[in-house]
């Protein structure tokens, strides 16, 4: 029997069916109409908008058509601090990098320390407080514009968020996130009230700005309620609705499932080192056959191989490149020891550079830092 | 048939029976050894507490066990800014002040703008920061020492309350506060937040410390709810519970209940002109007899008498004099024309005196505001 699925900010479980999430969230499908569209300002697609890796959205058109009309837009996405950077976490900010490049976007990057603290019962707010430092790291490693990047904690920032944040309150009641939530009697009042605080840095430009600006708001969808409730609320304070575009989770090394930290063996971490990194890799699930004669013979999944997902996922932009893996692993032309080993290599190589870039950030904090 | 009676920190209603009061909150009536045990330290005792307008507590003995060791405790009292100051706002604000000057305590004085907002519909954000000025006026012009006290408004200081609300809110469950505030599923996000904001300044100054320092928080009876949480939860974060001490409710001027600024001619602001003052005072309501000459020979009852109440709760320190008043009253030596003129004096004096203090005091706000 299959696990039914689950999809909320703070639990992700079961096999995802992503063209039910759209319809279960009324988000919209990424369509080849859409995509051109993006092109026409873009000049080339990033793999992950051609390869569906962010599958829907809503209102793009919409961020088009301000766009278009010379109304430029401004990115917000954000972290919750609750752990170190693994690779999935890199999925959306990559791609945000890429929207930033791409459009000259501000970018509002949220850390959700706030959160973290009130959802996660054994993190202390300095523990939470620590890994944000931590995955700042991680962000500014990446390469963002330091001239139109914008990142703050909950906390740090709370005299401009939290004084937005309860505009924002006084329109969502307690059934509202009881629904999008499935908030309890025995949540916490911190839990229920966060909504609001996410909310806030889809305006902070046009607060900021003195005039109403489009947000676009990159992320992995299961932080879409949260917005579905912002978008219900910034129009009665004279805002645009944010648009949002999603991304598909980043498979597990164990499983093909969401990446998750509470599992060691199933997560690749930023700061891994190479014998780390080969351990894990070497661990995955591939799903071959069970022996290396019957793996030549019959051949692989690469939908359920954990190493073919990564190369699509991360580590292979090329399109050609990640249908020949796929190809190999269909017809058994690779064995499971080769395959990690190729993908081990390509991974090391990735966060050896992401390391020293990481180094390289220490210094460079204060200049990302937004504050009161 | 009598009106039910209902007290939370938004709503009084109803006949007030203090003793019925304290049998539902749990608090403690104030007797007689413990008024001698306050006076033991403070030479004298506020009329407030001879007369038992401060009625209640919560672990004033502990207070005073832990000030005999030398462990001085410091007060916090607050203000929701929801509109222009009246009289019956001076009560609490009074004896707070006779307490610091008695005590030597320093004060931390919550201006909850954040509340008032969530909880009254009509109200802006703009509003309730506008009545905040205004009401710091009325509270410095009480004279309170700059030195030791210290006013914030939640918006204003939210870098250093959220913070600290976030660790009260993660013991706080939406079942607890639906208990004691009588939440229900329409009721705003923010609002259901909003008690870890009040809860924090009974901490604040064991932060700013480095230890625990134990807290007085003087207040009107129907503030009391917050605080019956706030001794739940500060245990769990380290902190002494907060002990309290309730006062009775100003009485209106049309009836003898709580006074509500939402009925003009019920109210007197402190910043009500002299011809405001005495034509609400002559419409005031005194109970007496249908005519002059029943009431010479019935005489009148103090004890829902507007003139007679005011005289008790703010305009004769005088034991003695009070009780002359009350005679004169009981006994029909005094008609209501004489005896709402001799009071309206009394408050336009009272009122003047307040006025220049409260100018000058525009000059000392920057003293008293804490800032994060």
């Amino acid at each position: 029997m299959k696990e039914e699925m689950i999809v909320t900010p703070w639990e992700v479980k079961g096999e995802i069916d992503y063209n039910k999430l759209i319809e279960e969230f009324g988000i919209k499908a990424i369509d080849e109409a859409l995509l051109n569209r993006i092109k026409k300002h873009t000049k080339d697609l990033h793999y992950m908008l051609r390869r569906k890796i962010f599958f829907a959205h809503r209102d793009m058109n919409w961020i088009l058509d301000e766009y278009e009309k010379g109304n430029k837009f401004f990115l917000y996405t954000g972290r919750g601090p609750s752990g170190k950077t693994h690779l999935g976490h890199l999925i959306p900010w990559l791609f945000t990098k890429w929207l930033q490049d791409k459009f000259g976007a501000k970018l509002y990057f949220q850390i959700t320390d706030d959160e973290k603290f009130l959802f996660k019962e054994k993190l202390s707010l300095e523990d939470v407080k620590n890994y944000a430092y931590d995955n700042i790291l991680d962000i500014i490693a990446l390469g963002f514009d330091p001239k139109k990047t914008f990142i703050f904690s909950d906390t740090e920032y709370a005299k401009t968020l939290y004084k937005e944040a309860i505009r924002v309150a006084k329109h969502v009641t307690y059934s509202t996130t009881k629904a999008v939530f499935g908030f309890k009697n025995d949540s916490n009042i911190g839990q229920i009230f966060f909504t609001s605080m996410q909310a806030v840095p889809a305006f902070l430009e046009s607060l900021k700005a003195g005039k109403n600006v489009p947000c676009l708001i990159p992320l992995a969808v299961d932080q879409d309620p949260h917005f579905r409730i912002a978008r219900d609320v910034m129009p009665k304070l004279g805002y645009y609705k944010p648009a949002v575009i999603h991304s598909k989770f980043f498979p597990g090394l164990s499983t093909v499932q969401k990446m998750s930290s509470s599992q060691p063996f199933d997560t690749i971490f930023t700061t891994d080192t190479p014998d780390e990194i080969e351990t894990k890799v070497m661990r995955a699930f591939t799903g071959q056959q069970a022996t290396k004669e019957l793996q030549k013979r019959l051949g692989g999944n690469p939908d359920i191989c954990a190493i073919c997902q990564y190369y699509y996922f991360l580590f292979e932009p090329d399109d050609k490149k990640v249908e020949e893996i796929f190809e190999k692993e269909k017809k058994g032309k690779i064995l499971a020891g080769e395959h990690k080993k190729d993908l081990a290599e390509r991974v090391v190589k990735f966060l050896e550079e992401h390391h020293k870039k990481r180094e390289k950030a220490r210094d460079m904090v204060e200049k990302f830092i937004l504050r009161d």
